[in-house]
């Protein structure tokens, strides 16, 4: 039984024009690429969409557009994490217009809570949903991580249907996946972290939400297949791209925001978008634009 | 020369009867209860006013009751912390409205930024204020403190008039009071952490931005003025007071929200308002409560 | 090429009967076990096996027995981390007198290091030593990785040659491999935790350094070979098996602790050894072996 | 009631000419400057003074100069700090030959022991030792605090006779005061960061632990003094040096061993002893030196 939110999903960069303007020509080029790509559905407002960092009245539009874009292609998923529960509640209310499948949604993470209070979050927060709510692991950022507990708990929430995990811990992630396998076949586990793509399709999980794949995203979902299917030996090659487009892309500049920037820089290289960013962050300087345009050349990406 | 805000500024709680709904004779009561103890302002939306897990619908609410239940008598200052600077602005725009004197904010949370991204993040946030902006330097919470630089920027912009420091390090506060006192006479070095108010003003520091104010303001006006005046022996007494407090009051139950959780119920026993808490805490059981209660006997609190 | 370190390598637990008595019985049993077990090799003197809580005496003693009883079966590596330099080499001059193969040392781990000091804390050690060396590579415990400069250098130097990973990051584990396999394909990766053995193997490692190897080698040693020639359904299989002994052996108690009481405690009870644990830990009480005695029963170890 | 060990007790940096070799000119030249300077007493082996870079016969050593060179003049303190409560207790009999007063411990810091078992670990050493034992809080290296629980059974025993806290935590530290002088009026509170030396005593605590009195002794026992009799606006001027002292030594270079290097280059200018430093650091090169001459000339220290 293969859950319906299989393979890749990219967490999908926004793009901007300015600091509350979106780049509505390269957001539609961006999801052309991503289905010709082979994706199996999108994540928009993730943590590589920059979404805590965008005004609700661009989320809105954003998820409007993207919706229009893909037009029932594949799934559209959205990130409605907040630190107010009303606000999600809110947001997620607000995008049920729009052709959504499923919102996603992280901890609360100014307050650092206990778990037992993330499962009254949780608790608290579905019943205001008409969507169906996939969870989103992120402790770098959010301060905690799902414990067992809490996904146990989840497990037997027929609205909650899945879980990515960004924690970067593969161990965690294996526990989950066999959790999920005994109680629910269904439920997908999607792997944030590229660099574990092929080692967590091995492990049992079902596919990644991976920032790479805005640029590339026949690579991961080629990747994605042979892992799933066992293939490991093209799965290994397939694996060693990756890490070489994540030494070449995210690496460029010393900062956390490395990876968004690069990401961004190069897809306005390749011309789909604009490579402005959402404060705190700005955009890269010529020289680094440089950099990531000899890169490009070397990971042979256009 | 006194800085405008000196004393004693309660970071003040935010009266809730439910989720989305302000409790607004607790308002009134509580705003009376400070502007009788002698404070010297009104901080609302700070982190002990749980600002970040409130709606912005009921944060608008709030300021304009706060402002008009205070009607000019102390100044209020009001939190705008956000992970977007547009969301940021907009609110610092919308209660313009109402007589707020200046608003407060801290560095966006959910990205940790470096400290150039941080002097530009305000940068970019200055033009969009018709206030002035007080710094909150919060990094337990918002993972990044404001250095050195960061301050002695800002030391530069005339519409940033103060620094209020809740990192709890007091060797951070003393630099930061030396270099402020060099440039700006004028600018207010308040210190949130209640412990370390006598120390904080004995060193330069001109008040407290502190979370017991909400409960019993009196004993944190008289600790700063006996401070103020260097009156060692009367300060020594009094900040065993408030190490009492804080002993009784914040350390019932054992997470991180067990302050506000402290001061919410020791509020409404008192008769305040309700202790309601938004998500994801939850107000104290009754068990709970009940020790709350026989220590507010002790502290002589009623 | 085979590296000459690969395979399973248990970083052996230490058999003791009190603070500074060894339990020489048990250790006896303890080397028969790994060796029938099919292990490749010996560590001693890890994190497991309590290095930095014994006295120097007992360490000199536990090697010498050590190898007395291994008599050259398998090789024999022995761990000399510590806070000085000076210390570290003594003791590497002091085993020299056995068979010891090499030696193991993570980063110095009361000062954090920067990455050039840790470099050059490298450059000043290996001249003192007349075995090659295996870096340890444990930053949980010690405060600093290895970063990718320092295992270029090291790639460089003869006499280093392997690396030990136990940080749980198998992007960096990857990242490694690749680095290595360019330069010395002679060079063993092994990775410390158990539950990401298969991957590791799969990616391109040489072996694991498990602690659960010492209370069921030949589980590990399976799962290795498994790994090592591809055949990822058994694999898979027996990868469960390591995540069923790590979730019933690894977690009764609370505290960071109770891996190595677990272990202890589970090799006390199958009759290899005293479960007497160094300061600042203790053996589990009797509700907690109780505990292990029900969990090593329904998974088939005696 | 003056607890014994109240006023500065520097801790004192540790000569060095080698790795392995005491600088045994150096070290007299600094305990005479010190005793003139006024001191208390001399904490030997502590953080400042690299004691878990050294080697054990080099510390032996440095504790066998230093007490004969003091002669009874002031108490001398050594710490005995080290991962195995073995290793703690040998030294600190090897020691008891010469003329120290007291050992100074803080947790084994390999591994992160929980409350219980610090509490425990204290337990167990305490009959090892013939002479008195003093607690000494540095979290941001041991991983570990010690809680009110652990201080409040120390409070108990007759051979622990005093606390010094580094943790930079003055709520912390004052919270300590109040426990101690309820019980053990004669039990010295030590505050290690001198940037809160003076906050710190006039909260009731008896002294500091400061590294900077190695360089200016003087300045911190008049510092003290001031602090002692409530003199606070003598304590502010020379509070506002102290400060100074630190801006312009400790921060020569980014790394976290910036403090010690500093001090020993300074010390090393004025012709007191080699800066020599033990692995993982290194001393100061030419161009830094230049930078600390130029700041000791600012500061007026010769």
């Amino acid at each position: 039984m293969t859950p319906r939110y299989s393979g890749i999903i990219p967490p999908m960069i926004t793009p901007l024009t300015g600091r509350d303007s979106l780049d509505i020509d390269g957001l539609e080029k961006l999801v052309e690429r991503l289905i010709d790509g082979g994706v199996s559905g999108i994540f928009a407002l993730g943590t590589t969409g920059e979404a805590p960092s965008l005004s609700y009245r661009l989320r809105r539009e954003l998820v409007e557009h993207t919706c229009r874009f893909v037009n029932g292609r594949v799934p559209v998923l959205v990130g409605i994490t907040d630190t107010s529960l009303v606000e999600s509640a809110r947001f997620a209310g607000e995008i049920s217009d729009f052709r959504v499948e499923a919102v996603v949604t992280s901890a609360p993470f100014y307050f650092p809570a206990g778990q037992p209070e993330l499962r009254e979050y949780l608790e608290e927060l579905l019943p205001e949903l008409s969507l169906p709510l996939i969870l989103y692991n992120m402790p770098s950022l959010t301060k905690i991580s799902f414990h067992r507990d809490v996904v146990e708990w989840a497990l037997d929430q027929e609205k909650v249907i899945g879980l990515k995990d960004s924690s970067g811990d593969l161990t965690y992630f294996k526990k989950m996946v066999k959790l999920a396998a005994e109680k629910r076949p269904d439920w997908p586990l999607l792997v944030g972290p590229e660099e574990l793509l092929a080692e967590a399709v091995l492990a049992g999980g079902h596919g990644g939400v991976n920032g790479g794949a805005n640029l590339n995203p026949r690579l991961y979902v080629d990747l994605y297949e042979a892992s799933a299917r066992g293939d490991w030996e093209t799965a290994r090659d397939l694996s060693a791209k990756v890490l070489e487009l994540s030494n070449r892309i995210y690496h460029v500049g010393q900062h956390g925001s490395a990876i968004i920037k690069g990401l961004k820089c190069a897809l306005s290289i390749v011309g789909i978008c604009d490579d402005f960013m959402a404060a705190p962050f700005h955009r890269f300087h010529e020289s680094e634009r440089k950099i990531i345009e000899s890169h490009l050349e070397e990971l042979g990406i256009s």
